[in-house]
């Protein structure tokens, strides 16, 4: 069979190198004959494996000291509910900046524990641009300012964290964190589910500066609660340890390519080309704007929307998988995260002229 | 390396089938091209994987329809949660029984949403007992009546589940779902995290009567939410794909060994063995009331607790594993779940007896 590319949004392509690993140890880690799925959480070969893993995305993200790293069970929507319940500390509000369908979810979430001040939303624009800063109308009082870095299924990506006004930034990196660099200096809050570029669905990495925390709402889960996750190693409740895993295999993976400025390099080459496949013909569009463009989900239509099923069939009989686009948008979308080789977007940029060829 | 057995009380010792099986489909899931570990949560291949597991578990268990079964993140200690956040119901109070460790961390939780009435209390007799039922002090117009099926640490189990007095059941199972039958319609809610018999941690299965959902607490997370997860296929977020799957393979594993009646004779025999090894000189102890013992987890001493150092070393070195005690109370702990091959006790067995016989 051909080469498999998988463009799925996540659940999302691993490493070929990292699946093999993975492979490799499942029997048996190393000399132990027990396998990471079946290590306790409390034993010195998982915390081994454990700590190396937050070492790995400390050194790769510049994480400074005064930031706690924390490996918690849940995605990102699990933590779109304990963003406020650990960081709204006695604030009459909490400030969101909305640019698609993650943001929205975002601000319904925080709505169950309080106001929520919606800063600038790209709705006027369906989602297609991000409101310029200087647009932005933050309460300078808030509890925090929420952004989602990047959005999955409109496609839309910050291309620097905004300026916060004093407040502590809090930004859902899901689908972008790792990809680019980051100056965590600027953020109160950083939090990703892991089933982009960190691995398996099931774990959400959270990297909080210290001195938030401790002022949880009440009612906060304690499997939620980052000063309780924080002063036990996150083993307040037992971990996915094997999530945690498969994370820190990915992290070994990307330290091999360079890190984080070698991934950035490559991403952006990747979606340069793919852009511009879909640029260069009205053939196929993309409704986004330009400067704003995401570097990791590139949604797309076809001019006649009618040979869209057509075009996910032959794709995938071509080994292109995953391309239909969001149920709640339609059309295609290419993800094309850190684990994507340039080869694979390039198969599809062939693969999307020769569909030209044939139907256009 | 001689063969390796895992007494670790969780994450825990996975069935050599299932662990081959991961490992074949770990690249990619049949002819794909994709491993699971990869699949969208919303793509047929891995629907077909969730729906088939969902369908052998009920089978299994013989869940009635009007049960829902749900796949959740996180484990037991996020059900601690859920489970007062979801079925309090405006009730004055919830009704507990406590007999160690797990009950005393899922009251602990609970009070987090209102106020709880403790039924019965195994502390007096250091939780080397569960109070007979006739003793039970419950609240007839309680929210639910719960209490912990197992606990792992201290070692005792009901041997059956307790009449409730026409109030919702309410089970933690975690430690020993699908060791022995079980008539689900006495129950209101069955949790269980899946790190002992159903696979990896950080998923926890739910199984909840359908007229008690629809009124959880204000500020409940959505993830947490049974109703919005079961309207949802336990898909409101991104569900752990990978701990289900493997949840899957085990289950698959299960109907092979004759499903749960045949593997609570199993368990039966592995118990009752190592049991009589403890019991039949006093080198060695177990505290626990022998009609309350747990079938999945035997803690037990040494007469000579300076020894027990030295016990654990040996028994690493002869392959015997995981043998440690939990560190809120010391000691040594064989866990014997569903994996352990009755080989595993055996090999326990010959290496206490042989400790004794050289140390005794």
């Amino acid at each position: 069979m051909a080469r498999i590319y998988n463009f799925s949004p996540g659940p999302a392509i691993l490493p070929a190198p990292v699946l093999e690993r993975a492979r490799e140890e499942l029997r048996g880690w190393r000399s132990t004959g027990v396998s990471v799925m079946e290590m306790s959480h409390r034993g010195e070969d998982f915390i081994g494996i454990a700590e190396r893993a937050e070492a790995d995305l400390r050194a790769l993200l510049g994480v400074p000291a005064n930031y706690k790293v924390l490996f918690l069970a849940g995605g990102a929507s699990a933590q779109f509910a304990a963003a406020p319940m650990n960081l709204w500390r006695g604030k009459k509000q909490a400030s969101y900046v909305s640019t698609g369908y993650w943001s929205e979810k975002a601000i319904a979430e925080a709505r169950l524990y309080g106001q929520v001040q919606v800063a600038a939303s790209g709705k006027d624009s369906k989602f297609t641009t991000i409101p310029p800063r200087a647009s932005w109308n933050v309460d300078r009082d808030a509890a925090y300012l929420h952004y989602t870095a990047n959005e999955t299924i409109g496609g839309v990506e910050f291309q620097d964290a905004p300026e916060a006004d004093g407040l502590p930034l809090v930004a859902d990196m899901s689908s972008n964190i790792l990809s680019r660099p980051v100056d965590v200096r600027r953020f109160g809050l950083i939090y990703a589910s892991a089933q982009k570029n960190l691995g398996l669905p099931g774990l959400a990495v959270v990297i909080v500066r210290e001195d938030l925390l401790g002022q949880t709402l009440p009612g906060t889960p304690s499997t939620f609660d980052y000063k309780r996750q924080a002063e036990n190693g996150s083993m307040v409740n037992t971990p996915p340890t094997y999530a945690w895993y498969v994370a820190g295999l990915v992290l070994d993976w990307l330290r091999e390519q360079g890190g984080v400025k070698a991934i950035e390099a490559h991403n952006i080459r990747k979606a340069a080309k793919l852009y511009a496949a879909i640029d260069a013909a009205p053939f196929y569009s993309n409704p986004v704007e330009p400067a704003v463009r995401s570097r990791m989900n590139v949604p797309f239509h076809l001019a006649d929307s009618n040979l869209e099923a057509l075009f996910l069939a032959e794709a995938k009989e071509a080994g292109l998988v995953y391309l239909e686009g969001h149920r709640s948008v339609g059309g295609l979308r290419a993800s094309i995260y850190n684990a994507m080789p340039e080869e694979g977007v390039e198969a599809l940029i062939s693969f999307m002229r020769e569909f030209e060829r044939k139907r256009g």
